[in-house]
């Protein structure tokens, strides 16, 4: 990493310049970009305006000793793309504050940007506006995205009704094991040695962690198709994700542990802890009305989907295990107060 | 200040209903605000969306030996709903993301909320979303606002003319004499000895500092009166940011050094740097066609309206002094790269 001064921006005129040229705004929706007071857009006629902010912060959701300045700017725009998907809505704006430390280079910076404009233009988000600052140490982001969703069909979590079957998308644990080995990998500096398969399993692991793959598209997609009763995505673990929304639902929940989709290669407690707590999978839970089991797929564009249980009267939230034993699934996810 | 660890929120759930407690959304415009994965907002039918985002950083923005928790959240949102007057639009929801640092406690905290809530609350923005985090050192916040404004009539920086007159609302460097006479106040911990009139001087000063008066109305007025050509506010001080003005309209500027209106009770020439160069004034600056000049009152709402200059064609910004010599204006306001 390049960490002279002269490789820094040297004002913040010549920063904004440089951001404007990257980010050209192709949408007539942008009335105006990156350059003024704010931005303005337009919102569809139609359409309910989805908004999220979501914090990136060194030391709580990365650290540039194991993420590479590129993840680091894909993992901070994909968490808000994960909310926006989790409403069933479509992403269109984003606003990006970056408080850098002056320790970083300018290459750094750039490769934070790559991070966030080839995910934004991969699901046709423009970057329309922010904040910069310079602080001493902590680098420090907040990525707010605006979407848009059909008038008065935006997913809640609080829908879901006893009875509903329970399903969550993809993998669960995987970015958590990918952390774990990227961990590893930066103690003892040096690769994981394996066979060439749990090697290429741990790759996976790792993308996921550092490249993470918001659902836009299956969120959009079950928004689309009418069945979905609620919804959010599983960026805390599923323990504390899922007793979130039934909480919000006024329900509980029964989550089968065997259907739980979980990372393999690994001894299988461990794996499950994973997937339970692991948090920062991006994946989306929802829940669906019994009755209309026969219209979600096994899979959309290539990402499973796995009924995992069901929602119940009873308030609590319960792992049932193969050998009929349950078990309370209490909250032991992520939360930012108590770590 | 309460600092014990038994004063702080205990789970960010806590915390989010604490929140959501204190901003039940009223507006029918708002469909869902905080307690989902995002916000769902509806825009009214015929306006733009405005989006702006603004950082504050302890140490960068503020320090909290100097500025009151409320301060601290009432700059903050002051900030913001500057950018969305200086759009000429109205304010309607705001995104709050709050790092704090361990060692706040829950007070301050309660009274940071206190800041923002309450000038939200004189704007009629709703708080509707955000994120937090905690973290070791450094307390930072990130605040968007959405506004609206009538379709295409959103005010921007770009469209100042040659021969245009240039305005500013109310008086300047006010912010910059407060934050003096506060940390004159922080080192020697005591008031400032003077006469009754001088106090009460350097008490408006203060409070210009401290909890500063977007000019949300005034900017809204000016966009409806459609005489307006450009407009922006002064955030970073008048030198910096007509400056930003003239480039984006591809002009130059002369100001009339005596016409700009400047904190008095001071030497002169120190009066006047901190009048051009002072920031976080959050006045308006902005232009009009010189043969609208009878529709700008001398005041709008109490807040007085001062011609300072005018547009030309050649690209320098000029100070005219009482005498007639004239000299560059140069930008030497605050440059978050180069402080």
């Amino acid at each position: 990493m390049y960490t002279t001064a002269e490789m820094m921006f040297q004002s913040e005129a010549e920063f904004v310049r440089w951001l404007r040229s990257r980010t050209s705004a192709n949408s007539p929706q942008v009335r105006m970009g990156i350059g003024d007071d704010a931005a303005l857009v337009r919102v569809r006629s139609g359409r309910d305006l989805i908004l999220t902010a979501d914090l990136s912060i060194e030391g709580v959701h990365f650290s540039r000793g194991v993420h590479p300045a590129r993840s680091i700017g894909h993992r901070a725009l994909a968490r808000s793309l994960s909310d926006i998907a989790a409403m069933g809505g479509v992403p269109r704006f984003a606003l990006v504050s970056v408080a850098f430390p002056r320790s970083v280079s300018r290459a750094w910076i750039e490769e934070f940007y790559r991070g966030v404009l080839d995910l934004a233009a991969r699901f046709q988000v423009e970057l329309i506006g922010g904040d910069t600052s310079i602080v001493r140490r902590t680098a420090m982001l907040d990525v707010v995205l605006a979407g848009e969703v059909v008038r008065g069909r935006g997913l809640l979590r609080s829908g879901a009704r006893p009875g509903d079957l329970i399903f969550v998308s993809g993998s669960l644990g995987q970015s958590a094991r990918g952390l774990e080995i990227l961990k590893r990998q930066a103690r003892y500096r040096k690769r994981a040695r394996g066979s060439k398969q749990e090697n290429s399993k741990a790759a996976n692991a790792v993308k996921a962690h550092l490249y993470p793959e918001p659902r836009c598209e299956l969120g959009h997609w079950l928004q689309q198709s009418s069945v979905v009763s609620a919804m959010m995505d599983v960026s805390d673990g599923l323990s504390t994700d899922l007793g979130r929304l039934c909480e919000a639902s006024g329900a509980g929940a029964k989550v089968d542990a065997w259907r739980v989709p979980r990372p393999d290669a690994m001894p299988r407690k461990h794996s499950l802890a994973l997937a339970l707590n692991g948090g920062e999978d991006y994946e989306l839970l929802f829940t669906i009305p019994k009755a209309t089991r026969a219209k979600v797929p096994r899979s959309h564009g290539g990402v499973p989907l796995h009924c995992i249980g069901r929602i119940c009267r009873s308030p609590e939230v319960l792992l049932i295990h193969e050998n009929g034993d349950r078990s309370p699934l209490a909250a032991a996810g992520y939360d930012h107060f108590s770590k």
